[in-house]
């Protein structure tokens, strides 16, 4: 399945141990992909080192890129977020740059894919590593949105509120916006009906945290979606 | 004619007076369009005054959109530079959530182009008003070609010498390097043979100064690039 077709993914922190049967579990729990990535301590180890367990099983893996130092070749694809509401250029498009020049002759294009990232937790740990400046109204989201839709031209704007459940009414407005470019929305998944809830706008939910926290609930996430049909 | 083939273009300063004689000269020069942009007191009555005067004439006009408070209707195309060597995020993509923010819902997107701009003249007053990193070798420029192509994916690279003569082999290489994004090449083209040297790999070259120094000279690029088959 590409990528623009999954509705359930499992972001899993290569900084953070777990163990093989959460690991079975989650790989084998009918989610449609696993990212790979995290804000902190993030090393070409640690990164190899989940990417080759998870290997064992038949599920997409993909690496969401936040260091230079950690891309290593094996993954399905490639994220690479662009911060839209950082104040720093390093995060919108200098580590791009940098990542292009070093490795732009060998990499197979069709596995790297934008994201347009958008911070809405404004004390998360991401926030404050790219200074993001916290949007100040629903109507700054949904010009962020439309940017990346029609001026970017991004196949993803990620809405992250990274550890904080978010607005579900500004989940369904900003998908109203969007055609082509696919909505993203992670942050505070805890539950089936939160799964559910978001789900039924966004194109993909990212359950992240709660797989650490409470595995059972985490993993009842994925039949919520999927027995969900989107509006 | 679409702006993707576009071989010629006259680029006119709304901040600059040019007589009724001259203007006619340059519209009814052959060039595929002219597009209005400047960098100084750029304001909407010089923008629109410019705008009206061309309109008499056939050749297509496009805005290059510096000043938010400069955008008015009427015009064939906005192109949207995206500073990609500037170090300050303005310049790269906040003016461009300001616009459209406040535009995005009247906006007719496929008048809208963004182009990714490089700035590789140090010295001149876009690369002073933007904060630039002039790229230090030819790699640089190349990877942020390749950004543009794959990442950022915008229909246009623009290598922007303002005010200087570029380095034909440097435009060379960038053009190897690209498939679906467009060369825009401006600076420095004073003669036929700088618009036959530079029109040989970049798509489009841009006549900006020459236009306010020496007409004559400025109208004989024209021709120099019709009569010219790209390598």
């Amino acid at each position: 399945m590409e990528y623009k077709d999954w509705r359930h993914i499992f972001k899993l922190d290569p900084a953070k141990p777990i163990g093989a049967d959460a690991l079975e579990k989650i790989c084998e729990s009918g989610t449609d992909a696993i990212i790979i990535g995290g804000s902190d301590n993030v090393t070409l180890d640690n990164v190899i080192d989940l990417l080759m367990r998870i290997r064992r099983y038949a599920v997409p893996v993909a690496l969401e890129v936040s260091t230079i130092e950690s891309i290593t070749p094996g993954f399905d694809y490639y994220f690479i977020p662009s911060v839209l509401n950082s104040s720093e250029t390093k995060w919108v498009k200098d580590l791009h740059h940098a990542a292009t020049k070093e490795f732009g002759e060998v990499m197979n294009w069709d596995e790297i894919i934008p994201e347009g990232y958008c911070i809405l937790n404004p004390d998360c740990k991401a926030a404050k590593l790219t200074n993001a400046v916290n949007p100040s109204s629903e109507e700054d989201i949904i010009a962020y949105a439309e940017m990346v839709e029609y001026l970017f031209k991004f196949p993803v704007f990620y809405m992250e509120y990274s550890g904080m459940y978010g607005n579900v009414e500004t989940v369904k407005k900003v998908k109203n916006r969007l055609k082509n470019t696919k909505l993203f929305y992670g942050g505070g998944i805890q539950t089936e009906e939160h799964a559910r809830q978001m789900a039924t706008y966004a194109d993909t939910i990212i359950v992240g945290n709660q797989v650490y926290d409470n595995l059972a609930e985490a993993l009842k996430t994925v039949q919520a979606v999927k027995t969900l049909s989107k509006q």
